[in-house]
Order: structure tokens, then sequence, then C-alpha cells
């Protein structure tokens, strides 16, 4: 049995707690964290503490905070001698440097509040600064899913860079589509069908043979006639800039 | 029993053919096509032919052409007593001006070859030049899906642009997400379930609350380490102007 310390109470220590739950051999035994509000999700089952003087002794300490609370939060942990990690995708490993034994456990998944994820086909990227840590996280890993992956700093620095893209910016083009839809009271539910299939079409199709559409075509016609329907500057300029791109990885000028 | 004559051999046409196929209350009686060998995935089951000039009667016509291609090959159904309609998102009804009797019958979809897409689901946007058209293309149209709706050329216009966004352009933000992995050596399959969560995250949250990520949360460290990371010039500018857009519309300036 992994006995794990859960630090945070935003949407990856709520998720994690959940999933590790009805994991088999790991027990959250304590649970972390700064407001007292904000524990209610675990405070049914375990005990939960907002004072970070008192840290029970543990074999995994799980740092599920904010990106810029990392470093500050990790001071408190400079004397306990289990395992350290954080959860971040966007955060070297050396952030932890001043600790005894450090890794990282980074879940590649968009977290909401109040909707609870499977672990099982979520990807969990592991680093750690020794073999044997390592192989500890992949045992923590490896209770909650079956796609468990070592991956190092750098390379999680550019798979978080790539999420922002398919995660961040693709939801920023839904926004678009629904404020033009809005725009012209049309409903946006309509689209639904189209964005499920745009994502499950890389089932069987990578992106680039899966591109569609009047810049893929270099069909300029349909490209100014939806730039003269876009009457927010904003839109226009990603609509061009896109638009350019995607011309020039399909080899026709605009 | 709605007869229907098809012209076009592409994706449109091959998976209206098929979704036709098992639709009560519709019998494609003839398929058109400018290219015989196009023309085999219908000729097992009705009469096929390339000759534009010699068009059986049928009720209704589809000309799921490309929109370029429309007005031509709309010009030889002049005769015509029944319905012509085309299946464009991006052009106009007008196009059809020079026909009798005229409609638009727009499935809001992307389509791949070799993969039939079920109509079910799948939301047909309907218009014509009277009501008694529009209610033959509705009595066509519930035979295949259970969303169908009345759309003038203004909205359908408006719903293709915003297709744009949301399928031509978020394939593009995932093609930069693989080359990104490909870079790295990271395999780009691990951002799949991120991928289909921040799709599915639609049924139940509207994009603009949906939104996450450095640019939301206005963390400039994050959104410079990331712009730092991005070697290629036309990446780094769609993250930017990305970003800078998204904080626009959160209320934090860049």
């Amino acid at each position: 049995m992994i006995s794990v310390v859960l630090v945070g109470t935003g949407n990856v220590a709520q998720n994690l707690f959940q999933a590790f739950d009805t994991a088999a051999d790991v027990e959250v035994i304590y649970v972390l964290g700064r407001n007292k509000e904000h524990l209610t999700f675990a405070k049914e089952s375990v005990p939960v503490s907002t004072d970070f003087n008192s840290i029970p002794s543990a074999e995994i300490y799980i740092l599920a905070v904010s990106d810029d609370a990392i470093a500050v939060v990790a001071d408190t942990f400079k004397m306990v001698e289990g395992l350290v990690v954080h959860t971040s995708g966007g955060t070297s490993l050396k952030t932890l440097d001043n600790l005894k034994r450090t890794g990282v456990f980074y879940p590649l998944q968009t977290f909401t509040k109040d909707k609870i994820v499977s672990f099982k086909d979520l990807p969990l990227c592991l680093e750690a600064t020794n073999e044997k840590d390592l192989a500890l996280l992949q045992k923590l890993g490896a209770s909650l899913s079956n796609t468990v992956r070592v991956i190092n700093s750098e390379q999680r620095k550019a798979l978080h860079i790539a999420a922002v893209f398919v995660n961040n910016f693709t939801n920023y083009m839904y926004t678009i589509g629904e404020d033009i839809c809005v725009e012209h009271a049309v409903d946006f539910n309509l689209l639904h069908p189209l964005i499920k299939e745009t994502a499950a079409k890389l089932n069987h199709l990578s992106p680039k043979d899966a591109q569609t559409g009047p810049a893929k075509r270099g069909d300029q016609h349909t490209i100014n006639n939806h730039l003269n329907g876009l009457i927010n500057k904003q839109q226009r300029d990603i609509y061009m800039l896109l638009s350019t791109a995607i011309k020039s990885n399909y080899g026709t000028k605009l």
C-alpha cells in the first residue's frame, strides 16, 4: 500500500483524490490545503488540515497546486523523507531542487470543477531524479491509468505547449464559433456534431491528412467572402493568419 | 417515396448515397458524375451516368458537387421540373436562380473518404424558395436526421464561417500540436484524451466557461516560457495572436 499526502484543493487535487479513492494499493492518508472551506471535498473520508508546519509521514507527497505556488509550497517539505512530486506540465523538475527526493506526476488532461474525469485512459507523464523513485511513481501511476510514460522536463514542456494549442486554443476556436452563431441568431449546438467528428477523426487520420476547408483548397473566393462576413477585426486577423499558415503548409500561396 | 437524382462523386455524394440507402420513403434512382471511375460507389445498386444531357425525371435533384462547380452544373438542370438543391454551406441560394425550383440541403459535418458518417445526429440545414418545396426538403431531411433546421442563406454563411473556426482551424491546432510532439520525440497520441475531453466539455459548458490556460489566467511567465520554446516563427505568431485575443476577452491585458 503506497501512502500519499495530497496537497492542494483545486481541480487536479480533487480529481486525483477521487481517482485514488478506488485505486488498489494506494491510500491517501491526509489532505493539506491553504483554505479550510476548499477542503470539504476530502474531509468526510480522511484527515484534512491547513497547517503546513505539521505534515504526517508518507511515501509520496503530491503537490497539486498552481504553477506559481509550487516553489513556495515545496519549501515547507524540505524536511520530509518521502518522495515529493508536482503535477505541472509547465514546471521543471529543478523547481523542487532543494528537497531530498523529487519527481513529477503530470496528468495530461483538462480538469473542470464538479466533473470527475476517468483516469483509466488518461496519460500520466512521470519524471524522477533516481530510478528507485521513478519505479515508485510508475507503481502509483499504474494504479490509476493504462498509459504511464516516462517523460523528461524538456519533453514535458513541449507536451505542455502542444496542449495549449490542442486544448486552450482549440477551445478558443469554439468560442469564436459560438460568438459568430450568437451574432446571427443561429444555434451553436448545430456545430457540436462537427466539433466531435473533428476530434474523432484523429482515431484513424493524422491531422495533416484530415485538413479540409477553403485555405487547404486554396479557395481564395471563399476566404474573401468569409473575411467580408466577419465584422470583428480580431476574428478577421485570426482567420487570415491561420489561413495563411494552412496554405503555406499545403503548398498554395495566398 | 421521394425519388432522388444524386449529382456528384465526392465525399458528400458518397455519404448521402449510403445514408439514403437505408432511409425509408426515399429512393435514389440515378447517380450522375463527370468521371466514370468515380461512379463505382453507386453502380452496383442504381443506374449511373456521365451524360448530363440526358437526365431522368425525379422529385429532387441533389447537386453534391464542389462549390466552384455548382453554377456550371446547375446550368444543365434548367429544364427539369423537379426541385434542384445544392449541399454547400458557403453558397447562396441565388446561385441557382436560373432554375425553376431551388433549395439548399446542407449537411453540417466534415466528410472523409472511406469513412461513412451516421446522419442520425447530423444537422441538416434547409432553405427553399417556396413553402411547398421547403416541406418536401423537410420530409427528405427527416428521413435521414433528427436535427433538421430551416436556415436562411445569411445564417448558413455565418454557420459556414463558424465551421471553419471549429473544424478547419481546430484541426490545424492539432497539426501544430503534432508538429511540436514530433520535434521533441513525444508521442502525439498522448494528447488524444485531452483533445476528446476538450470537445466533450461542450456537452455541459459553454466554451467561454471552459477556457483554461496561461492566457486566460494572465500568466505571462508561462506565455514567455512557451514563446521561447517555439522555434517556428509561424507557430510563435499564432501563439501570440491567440493569447492576446484570449486575454482581451477575459479582461487581462498582455
